[in-house]
Protein backbone atom coordinates (compact mmCIF):
# COMPACT_ATOMS: atom_id res chain seq x y z
CA UNK A 1 0.00 0.00 0.00
CA UNK A 2 1.11 3.17 -1.09
CA UNK A 3 1.37 6.81 1.07
CA UNK A 4 0.68 9.59 -1.51
CA UNK A 5 2.64 13.30 -1.66
CA UNK A 6 -0.58 15.28 -2.19
CA UNK A 7 -1.10 18.68 -3.21
CA UNK A 8 -3.95 19.32 -4.83
CA UNK A 9 -2.38 20.01 -8.09
CA UNK A 10 -4.05 18.53 -11.19
CA UNK A 11 -1.06 15.77 -11.36
CA UNK A 12 -0.99 14.50 -8.02
CA UNK A 13 -4.93 14.49 -8.29
CA UNK A 14 -5.08 12.49 -11.23
CA UNK A 15 -2.32 10.26 -9.48
CA UNK A 16 -4.52 10.46 -6.22
CA UNK A 17 -7.59 9.05 -8.43
CA UNK A 18 -5.42 6.32 -10.03
CA UNK A 19 -4.07 4.98 -7.19
CA UNK A 20 -7.88 4.89 -5.60
CA UNK A 21 -9.03 2.95 -8.88
CA UNK A 22 -6.27 0.91 -8.00
CA UNK A 23 -7.07 0.12 -4.27
CA UNK A 24 -3.35 1.14 -3.87
CA UNK A 25 -4.08 4.68 -2.28
CA UNK A 26 -3.48 4.17 2.04
CA UNK A 27 -3.16 7.37 2.60
CA UNK A 28 -2.35 11.11 1.50
CA UNK A 29 0.14 13.78 2.89
CA UNK A 30 -0.33 17.53 1.84
CA UNK A 31 2.66 19.35 2.89
CA UNK A 32 2.28 23.28 3.85
CA UNK A 33 5.77 24.88 3.31
CA UNK A 34 4.93 28.47 3.40
CA UNK A 35 3.70 28.35 -0.37
CA UNK A 36 1.70 31.49 -1.44
CA UNK A 37 -0.87 29.11 -3.04
CA UNK A 38 -2.31 27.01 -0.42
CA UNK A 39 -5.54 27.25 -1.40
CA UNK A 40 -4.48 23.85 -3.31
CA UNK A 41 -4.28 21.88 0.30
CA UNK A 42 -8.00 22.78 0.09
CA UNK A 43 -8.60 21.03 -3.07
CA UNK A 44 -6.44 17.46 -2.02
CA UNK A 45 -8.81 17.70 1.30
CA UNK A 46 -11.56 18.10 -1.12
CA UNK A 47 -10.68 14.95 -3.09
CA UNK A 48 -9.42 12.98 -0.18
CA UNK A 49 -12.89 12.77 1.37
CA UNK A 50 -14.47 12.71 -1.90
CA UNK A 51 -12.52 9.32 -2.48
CA UNK A 52 -12.41 8.58 1.36
CA UNK A 53 -8.84 8.35 1.58
CA UNK A 54 -7.22 9.71 4.82
CA UNK A 55 -5.41 13.01 4.30
CA UNK A 56 -2.86 14.10 6.67
CA UNK A 57 -1.73 17.71 6.95
CA UNK A 58 1.73 18.55 7.69
CA UNK A 59 2.52 22.04 8.62
CA UNK A 60 6.26 23.21 7.53
CA UNK A 61 5.17 26.15 7.12
CA UNK A 62 7.97 27.31 10.20
CA UNK A 63 10.21 26.61 8.25
CA UNK A 64 9.45 28.66 5.02
CA UNK A 65 12.42 30.67 6.17
CA UNK A 66 14.81 27.98 4.84
CA UNK A 67 14.22 28.46 1.20
CA UNK A 68 15.47 31.65 0.57
CA UNK A 69 13.67 33.85 -1.75
CA UNK A 70 11.56 31.30 -4.31
CA UNK A 71 8.91 33.64 -5.51
CA UNK A 72 6.57 30.43 -4.87
CA UNK A 73 6.84 31.95 -1.27
CA UNK A 74 6.69 35.35 -0.72
CA UNK A 75 3.70 37.98 -1.67
CA UNK A 76 6.15 40.73 -1.86
CA UNK A 77 7.89 39.12 -5.29
CA UNK A 78 6.41 39.06 -8.35
CA UNK A 79 5.27 35.85 -10.01
CA UNK A 80 7.01 35.62 -13.53
CA UNK A 81 4.71 34.74 -15.87
CA UNK A 82 4.66 33.21 -19.70
CA UNK A 83 5.82 29.36 -20.14
CA UNK A 84 8.14 27.11 -18.19
CA UNK A 85 11.00 27.53 -20.74
CA UNK A 86 12.09 31.00 -19.65
CA UNK A 87 14.42 31.57 -17.78
CA UNK A 88 12.35 33.59 -15.24
CA UNK A 89 10.21 30.35 -14.34
CA UNK A 90 13.53 29.00 -11.96
CA UNK A 91 12.44 32.06 -9.45
CA UNK A 92 9.92 29.71 -8.58
CA UNK A 93 12.15 26.79 -7.38
CA UNK A 94 12.24 25.62 -3.94
CA UNK A 95 14.99 24.48 -3.30
CA UNK A 96 15.03 20.46 -2.31
CA UNK A 97 11.39 20.91 -1.98
CA UNK A 98 10.75 17.19 -3.17
CA UNK A 99 13.44 15.79 -1.27
CA UNK A 100 12.00 17.25 2.06
CA UNK A 101 8.51 16.63 1.23
CA UNK A 102 9.29 13.04 0.32
CA UNK A 103 11.17 12.20 3.42
CA UNK A 104 8.89 13.57 5.64
CA UNK A 105 6.41 11.08 3.49
CA UNK A 106 9.04 8.59 4.02
CA UNK A 107 8.83 8.97 7.70
CA UNK A 108 4.52 9.14 7.77
CA UNK A 109 4.89 5.83 5.76
CA UNK A 110 7.20 3.84 7.79
CA UNK A 111 4.90 5.14 10.73
CA UNK A 112 1.56 3.66 8.88
CA UNK A 113 3.29 0.86 8.22
CA UNK A 114 2.92 1.58 4.17
CA UNK A 115 5.79 0.11 1.93
CA UNK A 116 5.46 2.59 -1.04
CA UNK A 117 5.40 6.50 -1.21
CA UNK A 118 4.49 8.29 -4.15
CA UNK A 119 5.10 11.34 -5.94
CA UNK A 120 3.75 12.93 -9.19
CA UNK A 121 6.77 14.19 -11.26
CA UNK A 122 6.43 14.16 -14.64
CA UNK A 123 7.77 14.59 -18.19
CA UNK A 124 7.16 18.15 -18.36
CA UNK A 125 8.79 19.33 -15.06
CA UNK A 126 12.36 18.13 -16.09
CA UNK A 127 13.58 21.58 -17.77
CA UNK A 128 13.32 23.56 -14.94
CA UNK A 129 12.96 21.57 -11.18
CA UNK A 130 16.10 19.57 -10.70
CA UNK A 131 13.92 17.01 -7.91
CA UNK A 132 11.94 16.34 -10.69
CA UNK A 133 14.64 14.99 -12.98
CA UNK A 134 14.64 10.62 -13.43
CA UNK A 135 18.15 10.81 -11.92
CA UNK A 136 17.09 12.63 -9.18
CA UNK A 137 13.79 9.55 -8.83
CA UNK A 138 16.12 6.77 -9.25
CA UNK A 139 18.77 8.02 -6.29
CA UNK A 140 16.01 8.74 -4.17
CA UNK A 141 14.80 5.20 -4.63
CA UNK A 142 17.93 4.25 -3.11
CA UNK A 143 17.45 6.43 -0.32
CA UNK A 144 14.51 4.83 0.60
CA UNK A 145 15.16 1.49 0.02
CA UNK A 146 17.62 1.42 3.26
CA UNK A 147 16.15 4.57 5.18
CA UNK A 148 14.62 2.34 7.83
CA UNK A 149 14.38 -1.86 8.58
CA UNK A 150 12.33 -2.68 5.90
CA UNK A 151 12.65 -0.92 2.14
CA UNK A 152 9.88 1.70 1.05
CA UNK A 153 9.43 1.71 -2.62
CA UNK A 154 9.43 5.24 -4.03
CA UNK A 155 7.15 5.74 -7.56
CA UNK A 156 6.92 8.11 -10.18
CA UNK A 157 3.78 6.75 -11.86
CA UNK A 158 3.54 9.96 -14.04
CA UNK A 159 7.92 10.51 -14.50
CA UNK A 160 7.48 9.32 -18.34
CA UNK A 161 4.13 11.21 -18.76
CA UNK A 162 3.51 14.77 -20.21
CA UNK A 163 1.21 16.93 -18.64
CA UNK A 164 -1.18 16.31 -21.50
CA UNK A 165 -0.69 12.39 -20.73
CA UNK A 166 -2.29 13.72 -17.13
CA UNK A 167 -4.97 15.28 -18.08
CA UNK A 168 -5.85 12.04 -20.57
CA UNK A 169 -5.40 10.06 -17.86
CA UNK A 170 -7.28 11.77 -15.38
CA UNK A 171 -10.06 12.51 -18.34
CA UNK A 172 -10.15 8.59 -18.46
CA UNK A 173 -10.26 8.17 -14.77
CA UNK A 174 -13.39 10.90 -13.98
CA UNK A 175 -11.21 13.42 -12.58
CA UNK A 176 -13.32 16.50 -11.49
CA UNK A 177 -10.64 18.96 -13.04
CA UNK A 178 -12.51 22.06 -11.36
CA UNK A 179 -11.35 20.57 -8.04
CA UNK A 180 -7.58 21.31 -8.59
CA UNK A 181 -5.45 23.84 -8.42
CA UNK A 182 -1.94 24.77 -10.07
CA UNK A 183 -1.85 28.71 -10.17
CA UNK A 184 1.36 29.88 -8.13
CA UNK A 185 -0.72 33.24 -7.58
CA UNK A 186 -2.62 32.04 -5.30
CA UNK A 187 -5.78 34.09 -5.65
CA UNK A 188 -9.68 33.28 -5.75
CA UNK A 189 -9.67 31.66 -9.11
CA UNK A 190 -6.64 31.11 -11.34
CA UNK A 191 -4.80 33.99 -13.35
CA UNK A 192 -4.35 32.18 -16.37
CA UNK A 193 -0.91 33.92 -16.91
CA UNK A 194 1.79 32.40 -14.06
CA UNK A 195 3.94 29.51 -15.76
CA UNK A 196 2.08 26.80 -14.15
CA UNK A 197 -1.47 28.33 -15.16
CA UNK A 198 0.12 28.61 -18.99
CA UNK A 199 1.24 24.92 -18.58
CA UNK A 200 -2.02 23.83 -17.41
CA UNK A 201 -3.70 25.68 -20.05
CA UNK A 202 -2.00 24.29 -22.68
CA UNK A 203 -1.42 20.32 -21.15
CA UNK A 204 -5.94 20.66 -22.00
CA UNK A 205 -5.25 21.68 -25.64
CA UNK A 206 -2.75 19.43 -26.43
CA UNK A 207 -4.79 16.40 -24.45
CA UNK A 208 -8.40 17.81 -26.05
CA UNK A 209 -10.04 17.81 -23.17
CA UNK A 210 -12.25 20.23 -21.99
CA UNK A 211 -11.18 22.72 -19.51
CA UNK A 212 -13.52 23.49 -16.86
CA UNK A 213 -11.01 26.18 -14.60
CA UNK A 214 -11.73 29.60 -14.58
CA UNK A 215 -9.02 31.87 -15.53
CA UNK A 216 -9.08 35.68 -14.77
CA UNK A 217 -8.00 36.02 -18.46
CA UNK B 1 32.18 25.70 2.71
CA UNK B 2 29.76 23.33 4.69
CA UNK B 3 27.09 23.87 6.40
CA UNK B 4 26.54 21.67 9.52
CA UNK B 5 23.79 19.35 11.07
CA UNK B 6 24.46 20.25 14.35
CA UNK B 7 22.21 19.60 17.84
CA UNK B 8 24.70 19.91 20.34
CA UNK B 9 25.02 16.14 21.30
CA UNK B 10 28.83 15.01 21.70
CA UNK B 11 29.79 14.02 17.83
CA UNK B 12 27.66 16.90 16.03
CA UNK B 13 30.03 19.31 18.88
CA UNK B 14 33.19 17.66 17.75
CA UNK B 15 32.80 17.83 13.92
CA UNK B 16 31.79 21.85 14.63
CA UNK B 17 35.04 22.33 16.58
CA UNK B 18 37.24 20.27 13.99
CA UNK B 19 35.38 22.00 10.76
CA UNK B 20 36.28 25.24 12.74
CA UNK B 21 39.66 23.75 13.07
CA UNK B 22 40.21 23.51 9.53
CA UNK B 23 37.80 27.07 8.41
CA UNK B 24 35.43 25.11 6.44
CA UNK B 25 32.25 25.71 8.96
CA UNK B 26 30.32 28.10 7.25
CA UNK B 27 26.94 27.83 9.68
CA UNK B 28 25.02 25.19 11.54
CA UNK B 29 21.64 24.30 11.79
CA UNK B 30 20.09 22.45 14.76
CA UNK B 31 16.15 21.13 14.79
CA UNK B 32 13.74 20.80 16.79
CA UNK B 33 12.09 17.60 16.00
CA UNK B 34 10.16 17.59 19.30
CA UNK B 35 12.84 15.83 20.69
CA UNK B 36 12.17 15.42 24.26
CA UNK B 37 16.04 16.08 25.46
CA UNK B 38 15.41 19.58 23.38
CA UNK B 39 18.28 21.10 26.25
CA UNK B 40 20.78 20.06 23.21
CA UNK B 41 19.94 22.64 21.33
CA UNK B 42 20.86 25.43 23.89
CA UNK B 43 24.61 23.80 23.65
CA UNK B 44 24.54 24.19 20.36
CA UNK B 45 23.95 27.34 20.68
CA UNK B 46 26.56 28.00 22.96
CA UNK B 47 28.87 26.40 21.36
CA UNK B 48 28.32 28.28 17.84
CA UNK B 49 28.47 31.66 19.75
CA UNK B 50 31.71 30.57 21.08
CA UNK B 51 33.77 29.73 17.88
CA UNK B 52 31.20 32.51 16.13
CA UNK B 53 29.94 30.71 14.10
CA UNK B 54 25.70 31.54 12.84
CA UNK B 55 23.36 29.04 14.05
CA UNK B 56 20.04 28.45 12.33
CA UNK B 57 17.41 26.87 14.74
CA UNK B 58 15.14 25.01 12.26
CA UNK B 59 11.55 24.18 14.33
CA UNK B 60 9.98 21.02 12.87
CA UNK B 61 8.25 20.55 16.04
CA UNK B 62 5.05 21.22 14.52
CA UNK B 63 5.74 17.78 12.31
CA UNK B 64 6.58 15.59 15.53
CA UNK B 65 3.31 13.77 14.86
CA UNK B 66 4.16 11.99 12.07
CA UNK B 67 6.58 10.04 13.83
CA UNK B 68 4.40 7.75 15.65
CA UNK B 69 5.49 6.61 18.70
CA UNK B 70 9.29 6.78 19.44
CA UNK B 71 10.25 7.32 22.86
CA UNK B 72 12.79 10.16 21.43
CA UNK B 73 9.45 11.94 21.53
CA UNK B 74 7.35 10.95 23.96
CA UNK B 75 7.40 12.37 27.40
CA UNK B 76 4.66 9.42 28.31
CA UNK B 77 6.84 6.45 27.33
CA UNK B 78 9.33 5.11 29.70
CA UNK B 79 13.34 5.79 28.05
CA UNK B 80 14.70 2.40 27.62
CA UNK B 81 18.15 1.67 29.74
CA UNK B 82 20.88 -0.17 29.11
CA UNK B 83 23.81 -0.26 26.13
CA UNK B 84 22.51 0.66 22.45
CA UNK B 85 22.73 -3.40 21.53
CA UNK B 86 19.90 -4.38 23.08
CA UNK B 87 16.55 -4.21 21.47
CA UNK B 88 14.73 -2.24 23.90
CA UNK B 89 17.23 0.87 21.76
CA UNK B 90 15.05 0.49 18.77
CA UNK B 91 12.40 2.17 20.79
CA UNK B 92 14.11 5.45 20.37
CA UNK B 93 14.61 5.78 16.57
CA UNK B 94 12.72 8.01 15.13
CA UNK B 95 12.10 7.17 11.42
CA UNK B 96 13.70 8.42 8.38
CA UNK B 97 14.98 11.62 11.11
CA UNK B 98 18.46 11.84 9.52
CA UNK B 99 16.93 12.01 5.56
CA UNK B 100 14.81 15.40 6.43
CA UNK B 101 17.67 16.71 8.38
CA UNK B 102 20.01 16.44 5.81
CA UNK B 103 16.88 17.36 3.46
CA UNK B 104 16.36 20.61 5.18
CA UNK B 105 19.92 21.42 5.89
CA UNK B 106 20.57 20.68 2.21
CA UNK B 107 17.66 23.25 1.55
CA UNK B 108 19.38 25.46 3.91
CA UNK B 109 22.87 25.73 1.91
CA UNK B 110 21.51 26.30 -1.15
CA UNK B 111 20.20 29.00 -0.13
CA UNK B 112 23.03 30.10 2.13
CA UNK B 113 25.40 29.42 -1.44
CA UNK B 114 27.44 26.67 0.77
CA UNK B 115 28.84 23.47 -1.51
CA UNK B 116 28.47 20.90 1.65
CA UNK B 117 26.60 19.69 4.08
CA UNK B 118 27.84 17.76 7.03
CA UNK B 119 27.10 15.10 9.80
CA UNK B 120 27.73 13.76 11.90
CA UNK B 121 26.84 9.74 11.99
CA UNK B 122 29.60 7.28 13.68
CA UNK B 123 30.58 3.59 13.87
CA UNK B 124 28.48 3.04 16.56
CA UNK B 125 25.29 4.20 15.16
CA UNK B 126 25.24 1.52 12.47
CA UNK B 127 23.72 -1.21 14.30
CA UNK B 128 20.86 0.37 15.53
CA UNK B 129 19.98 3.31 13.49
CA UNK B 130 19.30 2.24 9.32
CA UNK B 131 20.39 6.08 8.93
CA UNK B 132 23.52 6.03 9.95
CA UNK B 133 24.39 3.15 7.93
CA UNK B 134 27.67 3.91 5.79
CA UNK B 135 25.26 2.71 2.63
CA UNK B 136 22.67 5.12 3.46
CA UNK B 137 25.16 8.04 3.55
CA UNK B 138 26.60 6.92 0.11
CA UNK B 139 23.66 6.65 -1.19
CA UNK B 140 21.76 10.43 0.20
CA UNK B 141 24.95 11.91 -1.13
CA UNK B 142 23.99 10.50 -4.70
CA UNK B 143 21.26 12.57 -4.47
CA UNK B 144 22.63 16.11 -3.10
CA UNK B 145 24.91 15.89 -5.64
CA UNK B 146 22.25 16.44 -8.78
CA UNK B 147 19.68 17.79 -6.42
CA UNK B 148 19.96 21.47 -7.66
CA UNK B 149 21.79 23.08 -10.24
CA UNK B 150 25.25 23.12 -8.54
CA UNK B 151 25.98 19.55 -6.43
CA UNK B 152 26.01 19.54 -2.95
CA UNK B 153 28.21 17.54 -0.93
CA UNK B 154 27.36 15.29 1.51
CA UNK B 155 29.90 14.66 4.25
CA UNK B 156 30.21 12.74 7.38
CA UNK B 157 33.38 12.63 8.75
CA UNK B 158 33.22 10.13 11.74
CA UNK B 159 31.13 7.35 9.68
CA UNK B 160 34.44 5.13 10.69
CA UNK B 161 35.33 6.85 14.09
CA UNK B 162 33.94 4.59 17.23
CA UNK B 163 32.84 7.33 19.79
CA UNK B 164 35.93 6.76 21.79
CA UNK B 165 37.92 7.90 18.43
CA UNK B 166 35.67 10.90 18.69
CA UNK B 167 36.04 11.77 22.30
CA UNK B 168 39.81 11.53 21.36
CA UNK B 169 39.73 14.05 18.61
CA UNK B 170 37.45 16.24 20.64
CA UNK B 171 40.25 16.53 23.37
CA UNK B 172 42.93 16.90 20.65
CA UNK B 173 40.67 20.06 19.21
CA UNK B 174 40.04 21.76 22.64
CA UNK B 175 36.41 20.98 23.21
CA UNK B 176 34.42 21.45 26.27
CA UNK B 177 32.33 18.62 26.72
CA UNK B 178 30.63 19.90 29.31
CA UNK B 179 29.15 21.79 27.29
CA UNK B 180 27.80 19.00 25.20
CA UNK B 181 24.33 16.85 25.66
CA UNK B 182 23.39 13.38 25.21
CA UNK B 183 21.04 12.08 27.73
CA UNK B 184 17.92 11.55 25.76
CA UNK B 185 15.89 12.19 29.20
CA UNK B 186 16.17 15.58 29.08
CA UNK B 187 16.19 16.04 32.29
CA UNK B 188 18.55 18.65 34.18
CA UNK B 189 21.12 16.54 34.08
CA UNK B 190 22.78 13.48 32.35
CA UNK B 191 20.89 10.49 33.71
CA UNK B 192 23.57 8.40 33.50
CA UNK B 193 21.55 4.96 32.89
CA UNK B 194 19.68 5.48 29.33
CA UNK B 195 21.47 4.01 26.35
CA UNK B 196 23.24 7.57 24.87
CA UNK B 197 24.25 8.00 28.80
CA UNK B 198 25.86 4.45 28.40
CA UNK B 199 27.71 4.86 25.37
CA UNK B 200 28.83 8.37 26.22
CA UNK B 201 30.54 7.33 29.66
CA UNK B 202 31.96 3.95 28.12
CA UNK B 203 33.62 6.32 24.89
CA UNK B 204 35.13 8.48 27.96
CA UNK B 205 36.18 5.33 29.55
CA UNK B 206 37.94 3.31 26.46
CA UNK B 207 39.51 7.14 25.21
CA UNK B 208 41.26 7.24 28.54
CA UNK B 209 39.59 11.00 28.62
CA UNK B 210 38.32 12.30 31.79
CA UNK B 211 34.66 12.79 31.61
CA UNK B 212 33.29 16.24 33.13
CA UNK B 213 29.32 15.21 32.73
CA UNK B 214 27.35 15.51 35.53
CA UNK B 215 25.14 12.05 36.17
CA UNK B 216 22.17 11.19 38.54
CA UNK B 217 23.85 8.21 39.29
Amino acid sequence: MALLVYSGGLDSTVMLYKYAAESRADAAVGINYGQRHIKELEMARWNCSKLNIPFFDVDLSSISGIFGDSSLMSKSSSMPEGSYNEAGMKATVVPNRNMIMIAVAAARAISLGCDSVAYAAHGGDHAIYPDCRPDFVKALAEVLKICDYSPIRLEAPFLNFSKADIVLEGARLGVDFSKTWSCYKGGDIHCGKCGTCVERRQAFASAGVCDPTEYEI
